[in-house]
């Protein structure tokens, strides 16, 4: 039976669009779907670039400027894939003229324009989703069902990091290309938006809502070559951030990111500490969880590490995939996003996180960088 | 500039023709190369399971007959992705027909046979690889590059070992489908063709030629049920197989692989001992590789967990990827081979394994399974 | 020659009291010393109790009242192993005797009694250390030295916890015997003087002072049986802490602390995260020590596991020990701390921490815990 | 009650000599047991380093010859840590002079010897033991226990090696003082003696007897300088051997010892692999058991890494130690040995292993060494 098609246009063409493009041509071949994307439309400022992106992943046409991309009938889906300050207007103009939105994260520049947005869809009526793709990596799913099991029994503690060291040379310039997100003009906020909205966009999910938050930031280079400008100018950006918090279920959360923890490239770990058990889970060997249960027998209990690739229909999208013991990488979140937006998108139902899954992880957010600015517990929301 | 063309015929569907089409479909999103292969025919004994096979992949036809397929003229190149015993017969027909063949491993199920496929390439004077993927993840690569750099010095042992638990259970059946790997006639042998045959191809590229063998093979199961037969018929394979050996650069080698080992599900592990350092790998975490440089200062000499996701050119491969950090997986090893195979397609060179390098793998098995039936020591070749 | 002779008087019995024996005990036949300890009398209010303990380890005599120890002339120096609030008044007295003092970790109740402390032991001119025996771990006495070496370069970030997970139970009860860390009167604060201490000593030692910090504490079973009173009673420690921090190195801290961590039992880490380098511990694995170098190659960089048993001088204390590769434990931590102090007490020399060191520690607790009553942040001393 | 003593005289002053001194030091710290051991007096040809090592460990007095050892009526035990050449005769005489005996392992040269040995012990019916230690590290008894309670099932395979890098260089002599390892005079053998038979000891406890074996000895280095007789000579000791095997209960074995593997200091690991679970553990982390069970639930299976440190009876031995979490380390092995085989001797009962039960690992390693100098299959015994 011939699939129906779901058009994609995608703005922007950087780490995120490679990203997202490489999951639309790879979804159909590994999960059985009703509908397929199409890569109808690449756009981009730059004609050039953007051709040699189109050429090279199949996009049928591009664009030179999103308002005519929005405009075309034969666009079903607008993919944002363009630095966070943009976020906000092409999502509104998107979700005007009808078109689902899949936007890359964070949601936007901070809480208010998070709060146009999902109104802006909302009246639209149109399916919207954001792009925080470790959900969808199986051994965090896994970790969303022992959760949901109860397995943990009441939880203590949450604490997470996601930590780099990309940005530790004074050499690095800000602004331009992948560096926009050291410019603040064109991110908003450093590590904050970057790393910790993925954490906290994970922690919602897994343990609930935060009730509040004190936090600390810090800007280690203080001054960098702006691209732009070529002139060296101040960093507007936090380096490294982090927090404690309370959730609503009463546990407690701690919080930490920066770019400057040499010797981690992508370290983003959470720990989740409950009555009778715990689990843990490490970016860099995202094909395991780590699992504690209290209620094993004593003499061989201890934590197991999960490798999370059987099949059966017990470790979460594995059985799509290969045989068991052979791992899948970072790429394969996005196709599973994709695969669950697409399955959503035939029933007419929200897939997570959509703008207002995602404006939760903007309060915090927001919370947290009024913390650090004023050395004050902040409440969420 | 458009991309060259290398039309691709697939014989088979199986768990190796879904790894192969998603290299096909992959590489040129990620590799900037002078030929495209083009998903041209699949072919398959059953009409209805290789047209789902090609709707699914993209293949623009089927044929049921490898011959016919063969014939064909806006083939290519034939890749051979059926149990062991048609290797040699397809092999030949496809070189004679002057098409580039790349052929599962095993290359054949013995030497005699190889041995007449390598003739049959060589008097063809076509292009001709085997898919030991293994050698393609980085980590592997790396481990090659660091061994042929001497920073290991001479060598004095390597260990390897391939570990799975897939066929514990006495109510596994033998023969049929993807259990074709149970059935001696279809495959020639246990693990000893399955999985040690891996091991010894990349114990050959990273430590060179093996002298001779001594080694020991056990069929815990002595039934099962054969499903085309519908019987329960004596098991033919070996359920496991240890040798030691002799390099011929005078280093000691220890295998083993099973199907017996409880929790294991693809622990294909090497371990490479030198005068100056170490390096290690395992295919359950296939993005590190452990290095040991024992000419770092004492104090701070320890085993590095090298995470294999560098870009700059540091590790192998990985540029062509996501940011440092971020891992890929098992399929990635297969589109870097086509990757390295479209490149030598495109000057004319031979890109390994090819047939002639294979051959030498199959030796060292035929070697191995001889001293077992004979319980003595076999020189190989 | 013979040794000359440090008579030690114990106070206490409970855990520590036999961790300080074993190293009296064990310190002479591993380090060559000029003095040797002599286990001259142990002293708890119970007889009968002190007197197996005597027994056990071959203390010559008991006290029943430490007041009459401490008068005794016979005895050199006091070990102080009894809850938190008998500290100040047991060491005052003991400074006054003119007794060399061990202290157990935390000094003090509080910052006011540990001052007082400092000063007597200082009036009195006597040696005293207190037992904050991680230090002495070779691992963190490597790390000591990598830091201090200046490998790591510039500092950005110190993180540290300390995690256990025996009081989850609302079974356990408060007060009495090993319980008395449950008892606000006993032990002045819980994880804080408990767990954090040990953290925040080697975070001084290891990367300076504390300038501020913002905390929270959680107390999860707020009322549990009061062993001595037979009554259901409030709880009036913390069950978990967790605090931000700014080092006076420009370095940022995070730490935690809880006794709700279900899997981990004695989960001690910390890492350090500089410019050139980084390093992490682990109680758990104690004899290892995780280092990143990023002047390494980079092809080959990674985080190096240091098995910290190697001799000629470059692994610290291990040459006293086995062969290379054996592996020392918990205890010898101790050991090592009063060979030191032996070593010192020779030469007339302060072998750290001693109380004046340690009060730093209380300084620091003291701040978090006034910041978590007061949601704020609180400068430190 | 006061305690019996078991006078012991001790033969040998080395690392061995050190690590039962401290056993017999300790063990009724942490045990309670009816028998104490007395260092009694200890024995070595030169005066003055015996008497150097009596006064640091507190033996009473000094022999310089064994035979006047044993002549004395004041020891009840000997205990043999002298090379593996004067075994026998020390042994056979303490017997006849009715003295309880231990001895490091191995227990002889050779089979023929070590039958003389026992024969001698059990005419005398005297207590005797062997050194096997890792026996009695506590995840080692662990996994002697799971095992024991069928919960791994049907036996498949074990795999052995003892690694280590020490002898590398060819600078290192052979012979004198610790060097006395290296010369086939004193040794017997090298790895296969030293190391591998600490594999088989383990092996023969944990899986039983073992029927035939095939095996491959390598001398590296060809020459060395012996430090008696000052000149370059032969090497006679095997530097490396690994060996397959069948155990009586059908299951494979894989052995591998080397002191040219470098990284590795003291590599000892060994794997069982049973139809159920899987057990697996590493000297250089003693303290952790790696247990899988295949009948945990399959979504959360997964390899548990047991920290072996809880109380209650659960982990053998530790509740003699600290408390959870806190680990112990090589020294306590013997701590253990010392305690079981005092504990047996006050009920007259023989403790393992024996001599009996030592010899049979002598036959293995007879059959061995047979087999690598015959190139072929040996049946052991």
């Amino acid at each position: 039976m011939a699939k129906k098609e779901l058009r994609i246009g995608m703005i922007g063409y950087g780490f995120m669009g490679r990203a997202h493009s490489n999951a639309y041509a790879k979804v159909n071949h590994f999960f059985d779907l009703e509908y397929r994307p199409v890569l109808a439309a690449a756009c981009a400022r730059n004609a050039e670039a953007v051709q040699a992106f189109a050429d090279n992943w199949g996009y049928a046409s591009i664009e030179t400027d999103w308002r005519k991309l929005i405009e075309r009938s034969d666009i079903d889906a607008i993919d944002i894939c363009v630095p966070n300050n943009l976020h906000r207007e092409i999502a509104i103009a998107a979700a005007k003229a009808g078109k689902a939105i899949l936007c890359e994260k964070p949601l936007s520049m901070n809480t208010q324009e998070g709060e146009e947005m999902c109104q802006a869809v909302e009246a639209a009526g149109v399916p919207n989703m954001v792009w925080y793709n470790y959900r969808r990596v199986p051994a965090v799913t896994l970790a969303k069902n022992i959760v949901d099991s109860g397995q943990l029994g009441k939880i203590f503690h949450y604490r997470a990091n996601f930590l780099q060291d990309w940005t530790i040379s004074s050499e690095v310039p800000q602004g331009g290309g992948a560096l926009w997100r050291l410019d603040a003009a064109a991110a908003g906020s450093g590590v904050t938006g970057d790393l910790l909205a993925h954490c906290i966009d994970t922690a919602l999910w897994l343990n609930g809502g935060i009730r509040d938050v004190v936090a600390m930031t810090e800007t280690f280079v203080k001054e960098r070559m702006h691209v732009e400008t070529g002139k060296v100018e101040p960093v507007g950006i936090d380096d490294a951030c982090a927090f404690l918090c309370h959730f609503e279920n009463g546990s407690l959360g701690l919080f930490e990111s920066t770019r400057y923890a040499r010797g981690h490239k992508a370290l983003y770990t959470f720990e989740i500490n409950g009555e009778h058990g715990s689990v843990r889970w490490d970016l860099h060997d995202l094909h395991r969880l780590e699992f504690f249960d209290h209620r094993d027998a004593g003499a061989t209990r201890g934590w197991r590490s999960i490798h999370v690739t059987d099949h059966g229909g017990e470790h979460p999208y594995m059985d799509r995939w290969w045989v068991p013991g052979l791992q899948i990488g970072y790429e394969h979140s996005f196709v599973h996003q994709v695969a669950d937006f697409l399955a959503g998108y035939a029933e007419g139902k929200a897939v997570g996180p959509t703008f207002r899954d995602a404006l939760e992880t903007q309060k915090v957010c927001d919370a947290v960088l009024a913390s650090a600015a004023g050395r004050n517990w902040q409440a969420v929301g």
